[in-house]
């Protein structure tokens, strides 16, 4: 990648800087257990705070950035976006769904607390995103008017035709070979639509242009699709113990990835080719350096 | 009721007249089935259209008209309110919940789509009426202040500290004595939050004031305390092709219900209290005759 090392501390301090406010947002706005209803709590809690890259609430904080706001007026959107995420992955583990036992290195929240509890956890952190999104905290960082934009934008990147729509396709896919136009509208809808959400409301949260939001889209397709075609490679060259989930999963599912479709080599081309995609628009942005260029380049060459 | 027959007709007609507004309404927002995830589309218009008493949609509708606004407006607002009860009931019927296979007449969700898009259909319900509130159309009705008021609100009615709580409280009780104490807790959260929210919701949509705000809040808590009080009974007294779901399956489950707890006639006394509770709140927002005076009658001695 060629940076030198104090570019590289840098970055590193930047993204653990985002990630800690970020977790003390979370913990701030998640429930207290203390209730009758304290399980619940305890699940939301156990599934959203302490793990994770916290891709999407990094992304929301420095968009907001480099559209001119302040990277902390994004996080109650941040947030948001991070309880979404937990959320769909609770639900995805259930039985019903990919019956996943472990996730982050963990039990899965059904295992730890139960399938209903997991399924209301789930459901509640939805409701939750929504309600940081509308409440006082998140008014006074961008005012009314932004907010109730993020919730429609929200919405629908999470809707029918966005990250649900895709688990719905994927589902439909399961034991059936598709092709690549199917595999990549699965994976626009499952993946990208929450990474574009997330791009797009840190342009909200600093009340940028129209244009800059489109851009913000674009640049969150292209590297939610590279994302996503990394997972299908760590998950065949993976380490159990980095990645903290099983590997091999997809080929004993007898999933269509990208690998499968295209070769080891073939989606590596793929994935390098879509964070390009990713650079040139933060080019256009007028971000040719800086964190969101690191940060494009860390997520393609993950190990974990 | 001593209704005479005009005031009944009148009634009857108003009432089918909002529950008509309200169908052409969430089919006009509900997604189409054309799209590749067009099974879960098919889900949630199978358990969302063409059923159910529309009872939160028409408290929306009639509180909106009460404080001065055109019912209409408060169709994007009741279309999420009803969206977001059908994902309560599916999520609700499903196997690791109460593992029901009948609801309103029909096989369940679940039953009719599988588990996976009963679940997917529930959570983008979910989605779909914050999508709604936060509509043009809603903004349109009711403007951009009062829809992102109708979020915050939405959101806290159906959280943890709402009808999920409420439905975990329940699980927790599951197979328990609990006193009655703990059963009003319960169903104060489990039923009352989202009628309380309906009432509320109408208030918003017609701008109305902080102290209309609190009354409808009121309202919605005695009815909603009425109404489970009635499917409490009717549980034990009602007819299943009536009611379209199996009867003494609170029984059959050692529920703790008013009927066990208060025996029939206790609990008939206390439905009688609640309703009477609901009225005082309606004649305190000077609405001492009318649809929604006949409307919480109508609940209390429904049969169905």
């Amino acid at each position: 990648m060629g940076m030198r090392g104090k570019t590289m501390r840098a970055f590193k301090d930047e993204l653990n800087w985002c990630a800690g406010e970020i977790e003390k947002a979370l913990d701030y706005f998640l429930p207290g257990v203390q209730s009758r209803q304290g399980v619940v709590a305890q699940a939301m809690r156990y599934s959203t705070l302490g793990g994770g890259k916290r891709v999407r609430g990094v992304l929301v904080m420095k968009f907001c950035q480099a559209c001119g706001g302040d990277p902390r007026q994004g996080l109650p959107f941040a947030c948001a976006l991070e309880m979404i995420h937990a959320s769909s992955l609770i639900h995805d583990d259930l039985p019903c769904m990919d019956d996943d036992c472990l996730r982050r290195g963990k039990p899965s929240c059904h295992v730890a607390f139960g399938e209903a509890n997991a399924l209301l956890a789930g459901d509640a952190l939805i409701n939750l995103a929504f309600d940081v999104l509308s409440s006082e905290e998140s008014v006074k960082a961008v005012g009314a008017e932004n907010a109730l934009k993020a919730v429609n934008l929200l919405s629908r990147k999470v809707g029918v035709d966005g990250m649900i729509g895709g688990q719905v396709v994927d589902l439909e896919s399961e034991g059936k070979s598709i092709d690549e136009e199917t595999l990549e509208y699965l994976h626009r809808l499952k993946t990208c639509a929450l990474i574009q959400a997330a791009a797009a409301l840190g342009c909200i949260a600093a009340g940028a242009s129209k244009e800059k939001l489109q851009l913000a889209l674009h640049y969150g397709d292209a590297l939610g699709l590279a994302f996503q075609i990394v997972d299908d490679i760590l998950d065949v060259t993976g380490d159990v113990a980095q990645l903290g989930k099983p590997i091999g999963s997809d080929s004993e599912q007898e999933k269509t990835t990208y690998v499968t479709l295209k070769g080891l080599n073939g989606a590596k081309a793929d994935a390098a080719q879509c964070t390009q995609r990713a650079r040139e628009v933060l080019d256009a942005l007028g971000l040719e350096e800086g964190f969101l260029y690191e940060f494009t380049d860390m997520l393609l060459n993950r190990t974990k």
